[in-house]
């Protein structure tokens, strides 16, 4: 396991920053740019969702493209500009223009990134003035301030970095920021991350970073919505003069990177009073684990009883039972275990077993439940599927947040 | 469409009644009894939940039979004797012994059905002690009781009937009680209803209720959950003498009776302010719509906005796109009409077409969005399958129910 920081260095090679465009109204930081000193290779992950934000589908046209480079990536928060329309296209590339010639390279060298409500068009004035102001703002000491304007309902920056050594004794740099709060599921929600590394990696970046957010940004849940304009890139030069790092030691960096800010974006989900680990075995096969656990992850019922300090366990086996996935209650065990730890110690309470309760006491499950970190480990006996989903309750916090979120 | 009343009458051929057996500690009403005074044919629609309560299983088995005849229906509330292992069998088993001495009739012709919270073994003192009370209290008055007795988090009881007129000019009677406010959502919710007939019905009863169903228990969603109790049964006796109901007549009022019934679990759904209908068109086919009206009722973030009264279009289409359903934003439309009614009056709003919002006024939408009952019509511009589902809000009061379930 790579060691992560949550703060991130000067990294050779990027200028970064972060401005008020005044696309926000409360005066936040809201116009993040990431710039390559030299075209960099990049990779993204993107949406599933079928009604897809402007910029969403322009960074994938480019992406196609196994040749791209890239020189800088620039992001919006407080306008999502999705469902816009052609207007709303036609913005997405005025910006990438705009930034190009700020930067001095080709329009298809920017990626753009949106976020924040859906359905308004972008403010171009104030996105034309937010281009000038972060193009002046650029510098290798602006990584905090670029998380923070691309925060939108969040309540603090999501960073990651670890530096590691190559073969050749060059020191380099992976590092990470996200955005992200609610809409929150598997297969990308609203939910922005860059991923950059100052030193080439010799596989495919396209699988390097599927892999990554297979196991990482599309294992979290807040509250199983996802956004039209999800999107995790991965911008890679080589900067560092790093070459051959140790077998596994890059990708590992770039999973452990992303964990740290998929776990990030659950801790600051809305409303979020619990972190919640969902670990699902013994289900019929990995996918069938997968949707078992998004399944109770997605549970009104579920998210509500974490928040009322309540171990009603029988929510959780009647959300598995509900996932569509052949299933067995005598076969089926549940264990509560306090912390994010899988190994389950002398706290841990065996609540349900061959399809009943167990003897278990109350208090000591209790005792669990009001925890602000919690495992749930539900061994399904119908096979070797095996999946981990980091999940949060449901709060008067979140109501509130998004009954007003446009007010 | 049938003359539904919420008051059900005094039905020759059925008595019933609910009483206090002491599961519930406040003191409530929670044991009902349905007994047809002679043998009636029934038929059952049971939760998809891999999870099932043993009721459940009892009464699959006993319902599988073609022949089977059924005296009477026991429901008990405050314990849903899930999870519950071999014992909790043995407890239905019992349980159904016990109403078939009191009444006098074979153990086979008793269903039983049970609601409350999962992984806790029914009390079988009380239970007992339930069925001597409830079988002295029989009466065709009982049914306002009855409806009161299988409520667990319902703020009121759920009842309809229609009287009608068959060929031989006897009258006869369609009435339905039901319960169900929280872990509710299509194919069977935190659910049970009972249908019941004093008149024959020429067709199948199976395929009679699946219909009825799947047009109104199954189109009804509050938080997505889905219990491991869901159960709708209907019971019909030949105690009016009506023969040769005109065609469609009794089926119609299945249909109405179960729709009243349907309706009224949403409207007293759990924290729930609005009564949302939402109505999906051009779908590619009609279980594509389904999906597609699913996805968006089940939407923390759609409820949320609906709570909040912001007209927050773009999470509905956001939802739509993520339902794993083929669509192109530039062909959806969406539409906001005040009330139930898919008639669009000159207060319908359109919000959302050809990808883009309209230049609808924020005021308009408003002003629907602010009414207790709205009706959201999506549009997919995909082809010719039409929904409809019923759902509500997401509100403060869903989450402290919620949370403070078992305290």
């Amino acid at each position: 396991m790579s060691n992560i920081q949550a703060a991130i260095p000067s990294i050779p090679g990027f200028r970064v920053s972060g401005v008020h465009a005044g696309i926000k109204k409360n005066g936040n930081l809201d116009f993040a740019l990431i710039v390559s000193d030299t075209p960099g290779s990049a990779s993204g992950v993107f949406t599933t969702n079928q009604v897809k934000a402007s910029s969403v589908v322009r960074n994938m046209g480019i992406l196609a493209q196994e040749t791209a480079r890239i020189r800088a990536i620039a992001i919006n928060s407080g306008c999502a500009n999705a469902c816009t329309g052609q207007q709303g296209m036609d913005n997405t590339y005025q910006t990438a223009q705009w930034v190009a010639q700020h930067i001095g390279c080709a329009e298809d060298e920017v990626l753009v990134m949106s976020t924040g409500v859906i359905g308004a068009q972008l403010p171009m004035d104030k996105i034309r003035r937010g281009i000038e102001l972060a193009a002046d703002a650029l510098s290798v000491e602006g990584w905090d301030a670029a998380a923070r304007a691309i925060m939108t309902t969040d309540t603090r920056p999501k960073t990651a970095s670890t530096t590691l050594q190559a073969a050749n004794g060059k020191t380099y740099t992976i590092a990470g920021v996200a955005k992200g709060s609610g809409m929150i599921a598997p297969n990308m929600a609203t939910m922005l991350g860059v991923v950059i590394a100052n030193a080439p990696f010799a596989g495919s970046l396209g699988s390097l970073l599927h892999t990554a957010a297979d196991e990482t940004f599309n294992r979290i849940v807040v509250d199983g919505d996802m956004s039209t304009n999800d999107t995790v890139l991965l911008l890679v030069n080589n900067a560092s003069g790093a070459v051959e790092p140790p077998a596994g030691q890059y990708p590992d960096a770039v999973r452990a990177v992303s964990r740290k800010l998929a776990q990030d974006i659950v801790r600051d989900g809305e409303g979020v009073t619990k972190f919640i680990t969902l670990h699902i075995t013994g289900a019929p096969d990995t996918e069938a684990a997968r949707h078992i656990a998004h399944t109770i992850a997605t549970s009104a019922l579920v998210k509500t009883a974490f928040y009322g300090n309540d171990a009603n366990w029988g929510r959780i086996i009647a959300a598995a039972g509900r996932a569509g996935i052949p299933l067995d209650p005598d076969r089926m065990s549940l264990r509560l275990i306090p912390g994010e730890s899988l190994i389950h110690t002398d706290a841990s309470v065996l609540l349900f077993a061959n399809g009943m309760p167990t003897d278990y006491r109350e208090a000591d499950a209790a005792a669990i439940i009001r925890q602000s970190s919690i495992v749930a480990w539900l061994d399904c006996g119908a096979g070797n599927g095996v999946a981990t989903v980091w999940t949060c309750d449901l709060s008067h916090d979140y109501v509130s947040i998004n009954a007003e979120y446009r007010t």
